[in-house]
């Protein structure tokens, strides 16, 4: 009944979310330098900033650089120093060159479901950074095809499953984020297996799974992963 | 003879690279204000921080801003003020929500080699500016299949002709760039029809063609791309 079985990699397969909330927290440490934190409401300029920037940015990590930049502008009234601002354009660096850090447990975990099904690897965000992180990740081998998408809304993942020939009603997705992996694959009738992360960035912490939520299951470690895929199928 | 056509985008479908010029030249003004350019080989400087940054940041406008921030910073020794820094990431903004412009005779030249052949859009760059072209563009039914790639490298070309079943030497492609669309093409064993662009970005500029050449034609209007492939296939 399974035909595919799709894989989120931010915060599913990699650590990443870590990266961004420790990079925050040196913005905030940079521009407490300039404005009292408790009155200036950082993170909901930057916040409002990236959200007025992502249908020109897109995600990933120099879009937040880019977005730093204009907030930090912004709430130090122009006063930001130029070595301050190389320090901002430094973090987005350092993230870009973070080693592949695989989540416990998720390479045991993605080759037993690659015994049972062909995967698809779906990842939004920057196309340079995903490849990379892909590459470098030792995982590609395990997937069939490998799809780097600006936007995982159900139009994109119709898309992939028509060029891959499946129908959504035969395809799981695996991911941390509701929103991004589950939420539009069950609404296309497909199903959904959610790994909930210990942190999630905001503005992907919003979604409507509305009745659809007989076809996900939550499981809390990735070794549960294939025994959920194997139960959609009972 | 001739199975697939692939088209680049930027400067072959579309106006780009003179968007960046405009860009560099506001940031020569920006930074004019601070040393004398006569002095401070500011593009020299740019060139070196976009060859420097090339590996993490890729192609596409938020890694020119970022280059362009991190040049600014260090040219004027970390004088430049936090409201000519916003300048720059507006220079970028700017770019990123220019209308795309397609270039004299390139619609019907394109609908001309789509009466005859399948074709492929293959583009490098930021994958989310990149898709917003190509939606605006009005010339997306024409295409196949539209490929948005990191790299435009033998390698790239090599898994794009393999997902669609074609030998490269069944293969040609147009584009404005010898070094990213024409010379991988020919180490390949396939076909390359140049159509130069008035401007090139340095780092597009160089390119070994071997002795391949033979497989190559230079047209200088759109109006003659499909001759030139006709003449492959003779």
């Amino acid at each position: 009944m399974i035909e595919l079985v799709g894989f989120d990699a931010d915060d599913t397969l990699w650590r990443s979310q870590d990266y961004f909330d420790d990079a925050q927290a040196q913005f905030e440490a940079v521009i407490s330098r300039y404005v009292d934190l408790a009155d200036a409401h950082l993170h909901d300029c930057m916040l409002a900033t990236e959200r007025r920037n992502i249908s020109l940015f897109g995600y990933g990590v120099k879009g937040m650089v880019l977005s730093m930049i204009e907030t930090a502008v912004a709430i130090t009234n122009e006063r930001i120093s130029g070595g301050d601002i190389h320090r901002l354009v430094a973090l987005g660096k350092a993230i870009l060159q973070q080693p592949v850090e695989l989540l416990p447990g998720i390479r045991d975990a993605v080759q037993a479901v690659a015994a049972q099904h062909p995967l698809v690897l779906i990842t939004k965000g920057d196309l340079f950074h995903q490849e990379a992180k892909v590459c470098s990740s030792g995982l590609s081998a395990l997937f069939h095809r490998i799809e780097i998408v600006s936007e995982k809304d159900p139009s994109t993942y119709a898309r992939v499953l028509a060029e891959c020939g499946v129908a959504a009603a035969a395809f799981v997705m695996v991911g941390n984020s509701l929103r991004s992996d589950i939420a539009p694959v069950l609404a296309l009738g497909g199903y959904g297996v959610h790994v909930p992360y210990h942190r999630t960035w905001a503005l992907e912490a919003e979604a409507d799974l509305g009745e659809d939520v007989s076809r996900m299951r939550t499981v809390t470690e990735p070794v549960h992963i294939a025994a959920a895929i194997r139960g959609f199928s009972g």
